[in-house]
């Protein structure tokens, strides 16, 4: 039986897309899961009071507040989750962190290297106080890779040789989709490959429990100009040839090869132009005795191929990952009752809030995020210096590797 | 915006398995989509006090009943949501209509004809005072069959021809699996029949929009004993060989033939031994025009054949029902950012909450439900008549036929 | 080394689509394979010396011949290899094999039981004296299904509970393809039925090594007449709304439900107006140690599910069917370089060669494809009597059971 | 009718693997193909006689020759088709034209750029005198290869935004899988880079009709030492642990990526490593207006996405290549009813003997060739220099692009 007594106060930062996610994750989590500490929605914090207010209506959330210092002010608030642009995490995230609550921070952690770092500082020495931070990178939570990072962590794949990684999807695909923030370098930092390719690499990293240590990058900006979406004279959702055009300062599609800690070859690819792939989210690593394959739009499935088989009977087998032993699936339906996007978030919470009981390090951990962010830069100076190959920084920060635990073990 | 001065009280009876589904759906659903209504989830009510609040507590129920009979009572419960087995459904039903409540309730509607011909009865009367009934058929409220419903009513497939629907389960293959309610036909009606079977039954109706009205059927019990569950010599999950056993009284799998109105051919097969298939509900038809494929197991995908197409380019799509403009999906996320199982429940609240709200019949009815009903007993005649085509029967409970209204349309 | 001294004489009669792939397959079968007989190309025969004459040329044919009884004459003719349709193959089959002549003869075996039944009585004859017949149900030479059934002879499916077997087309879903003799029941026997239908009642039978014992069956003509093809008043391939039309004396589609000897529940569709579907020959086998599914438009592939695995890594392999070690690959190309329609052709000109010089009866025999033919007959009997169950006739003829060898197993 | 009264003699070099492929080819295609010229199969070459003459034996060579000197010089020889390893190609192909023989030449065209350069300029020499050289890129003749093409030509994806492709097999995984002749870099130039990656890179260029200008790359060899195969003190095929192991002097695997001359980006990628990949030569290439997606583990599938649907109705398309309007398969058999590896060797016949009758150059020609060979020696250069991105020379005969003709459509 969950112990009700102990609750864990939460607020929220931000309330759009992602604020809806985390929102319905936090009051879902203690249905299913049992939790150590009861998550209470203390508050949900937007600039526009009114629109955070009606979002709070739907969710629950206690109150609302209009700044998130005053959030973080408060005495009830234990843990404050941003769900805000990468531009704003390290101010709110730090200084939460000092005030002496837990942080749950949206990836990617920042939209620079020097603010990760001030992050990845801050949160280690949070830690030494008990007080915790995560970043959110939800794909880790998807049972299927969860589970694909068990099976490589106990050996099943043997040597890995090859990771291939791509997430594709295809909403720039019409030039006259128009401008928004996320095509803008001064507020989202980067584009395809901070975005999604954020994600792919975190992936990698969390299934191989290798780091990637070296890279050599390619970005491609296809259409360099797009309407400005506030302006009045276009119709519509996708433009018009006269409309006034702004310019794209972000890359619509990043590539790049990159070698891993413990030997391995691997091939990126993040693009918002891959026609007709919707969020194709996929990763395939091969090693000397296994291999698999997943795809988030199939995200209920894994392939696993076994070496050790006779090679008569061997094949990819499609795993519908929904067994009661798979990670978090046993406590939602029965077999081959698949889960979506959003139980990610859910799974998210579960682990943090185990964590914060705990009183061990949630992961992926601040580090854990910054060295996706320096993997990430150095593509972006790979790819201004001609492709050559550039050396990702490791150092104590990132030095335990992302391999521990075993997140969305059942219990 | 949604007008939350109007409230829904709402009583649940059943808390396990479709309990949590349905709970999960009612806190849900207005939080996703701008409902007329505001749910209120009143009471849970069932026999183990304890546990009913376990529940509720888990899911913000207010209250708890151990007596459906207190619970109908109750002036501020406005609808009664049933998911209890199917031996209790007709009972609950006719007293809750009778006391003015609107009813969600559990497939299969009854266990016998006779008792859904009365639910029936009742809900048409009901209906009159705009006190209405539903049936849980929630997989009409998967995207994807949703969509295909759309296709086929907008005459995309042409005239149809074929229609082959299956319901593939594992969970019996092994001899050992232990006895439980659902293979105890006084409790459960029937076996695969009923259970699983219903739900393509009811997809095939309402996605083609035709009555089934004959049948050839076939019934097989594969291992006609199993272990006494409750057996305190067995230790684990599956029995041993010395248990004690009882005997299985109901089908394992059904095979069908069928006849539809429309002239289209069926071939329905449900069953719990298809080894190493979790929850393939698949759904393939064929028209003149075009044809469309579907497998839950992959739920958030349509294949959708357009034969008007020259044959040089034409090809199952796999179209990702994630879109703006399918059913229910632009309440949720992004292209690509796939839904799960439990979705088709709040789908269903949704859909249910709106028909109140409009004095209009939510379908599935009782009548649709009914005409599920006439199937399956229909397939057992002829089973036990040497498959004999037997004729479901129509009257005018059914007359409508399946098709009305366009459940799951952007709003 | 292939001992080319010893020669086997062959006469085809036909020379049409399946005379081409006969053709094909008797020059290639010893450029890949170790034969202990060498093929002579010695004779084709057509009606139409002319046209005969031109594929003899294509294909290396040493003469022709416009007369079967000719051909059937000639001392240099060792093996009749009929190509016709159906309503020929009794008269000529039973004349060469009391020539002395080893027969391969294409399916359907006959157009009606009785000639099947001469057929395989002048075979059991010509058997006693070391002449062989064999008919040509080449799926079975496909590696993956060849594969398929040394997996269930070996009981790595267990117990068989179900069989799920479909042949799906489209060709006629246009209305207005014009009449062709496959419509003409006096000279095609049947429609899908026995044109498609006879394959998956072989492949099952032969996959599963069990006899199916009987069945309930359902014929449905969706288009019952069609322009005449002659009529020159029709410009295009697809008729005309005041083109002449005839009627369509075939059924377009087949179902029926079968009881196999071994316990299972079997399932069967045959059909020319599957939307989307080209050649669609699917056979999914249950069991309770395993599964596998087959579809012959990724006929290099089968998918094999092993239930004695962990549920956690268990999932339908897919498995390349192009190893060494698999029936019949090793002979071609190296791993995934798939084979075509036109190798089951060879491997099946491989096998009867190889039987005939070891004086083994080669299979499937006549008493196999009388077998198939009874169960047709049995569906169309069904059919015509209100689907009802019935027997489908055993006897000693076809008593040893399907199974029996192991068909394309390397040497 | 095909006019069989000009002849085209035919002598071959080399007779394992891609001798017997080119061999069934040259007998195959006038069996199925209306072709201008009739090959003669008048020698075939190698040197060790005896082998040379079992295989001449088995597919119908006329006789053999042990010096491919004598070949060329033979008057009843026209064409010279070149099927050993690549460092013999340039010195033959080189002769044959000089004697006025058209050639056909195995990929990859030669081990160096030099040697290819050479042969390159010989071809067009010879080509003044109607002698015309081919390079033997088979996978464009995959009719699902040569059908994208045409969709490309066609301007059914718009603008071509992303190339990937990869060519993975395993057959290395195992690192006691023994020393050959194509791990020695010496006979075989280069590893998987050559032997496969070459393939991708000319069908990416074929496809998208746009030229590779630089790539960025990385080889990696991730076993260096082998079991030397001749080694006595092994038994079986995997060596052992003390059996003699020799260096591995080629890459195992092989990354890049690209610049294409139409702007687009690709991502290739070539390995011997990659865990359960028979054959999987996959393409996807994405558009402004579509997107299509290729694995040769199912060859006759083509992928096609359609952007100008609507998003609803919008999904990849899976066609099955085999209708009569496809590329080369209408000389085959019905629909749905597939082609394997071999039959690309067919086509290439086909069209390089319609090439010849018609005093056209054939492609891909030998500038073709050496514009791959340019790519492959521009990948090691930049392996070799931090994975720094080179430039791909374009010169005057490799000037007019890959693009020219449409092989493969119905006459």
């Amino acid at each position: 039986m969950t112990d009700t007594s102990r609750e864990l106060g939460v607020g929220q930062v931000g309330y759009a897309f992602m604020g809806a996610a985390h929102s319905q994750a936090w009051r879902t989590a203690p249905s299913f899961f049992p939790l150590p500490l009861t998550p209470r929605l203390r508050a949900l914090c937007g600039r526009d009071v009114g629109a955070a207010q009606a979002v709070a209506d739907r969710f629950g959330w206690e109150s609302v507040e209009s700044d998130w210092r005053a959030l973080i002010a408060r005495d009830d608030i234990d843990l404050v989750d941003i769900c805000t642009p990468g531009n704003t995490h390290a101010e709110i995230a730090v200084a939460a962190l000092r005030a002496g609550k837990h942080v749950l921070c949206e990836k990617p952690l920042a939209n620079t290297v020097e603010e990760a770092e001030l992050m990845a500082d801050a949160a280690a020495e949070a830690a030494t106080q008990g007080v915790y931070a995560m970043v959110g990178f939800t794909y880790r939570r998807t049972p299927a890779l969860s589970f694909a990072r068990r099976l490589v962590a106990d050996g099943r794949l043997g040597t890995i040789r090859h990771v291939r990684a791509q997430y594709l999807q295809d909403w720039l695909t019409d030039p006259d989709v128009p401008l928004s923030w996320r095509l803008d370098k001064s507020l989202a930092g980067s584009g395809a490959l901070g975005d999604i390719g954020a994600h792919v690499v975190d992936a990698a990293q969390y299934v191989t429990g290798s780091a990637i240590t070296s890279v050599s990058g390619v970005l491609r900006t296809f259409v360099d100009s797009r309407p400005v979406a506030g302006d009045h004279s276009t119709l519509g959702g996708s433009g018009s040839a006269d409309a006034e055009r702004g310019p794209v300062t972000v890359d619509d599609a990043a590539a790049f090869t990159a070698s891993f800690a413990n030997g391995a070859l691997g091939v990126f690819e993040a693009t918002r132009f891959a026609t007709g792939r919707k969020n194709a989210m996929r990763l395939e690593i091969s090693g000397s005795d296994g291999a698999l394959a997943f795809d988030f739009e199939e995200m209920n499935l894994l392939q696993v191929y076994d070496a050790t088989e006779p090679a008569e009977t061997a094949g990819f087998r499609r795993i519908v990952v929904t067994e009661p032993t798979h990670p978090y699936t046993g406590a939602w339906w029965p077999p081959g009752h698949g889960l979506g996007y959003e139980h990610g978030f859910t799974h998210q919470v579960v682990d943090l809030v185990d964590a914060i009981a705990a009183g061990e390090q949630p992961r992926p951990s601040f580090a854990d995020g910054l060295s996706v962010q320096r993997v990430l830069a150095a593509v972006e100076t790979s790819a201004e210096d001609d492709s050559r190959r550039h050396t990702v920084p490791q150092d104590a920060r990132t030095a335990e590797g992302p391999h521990a635990g075993q997140e969305g073990d059942p219990t």
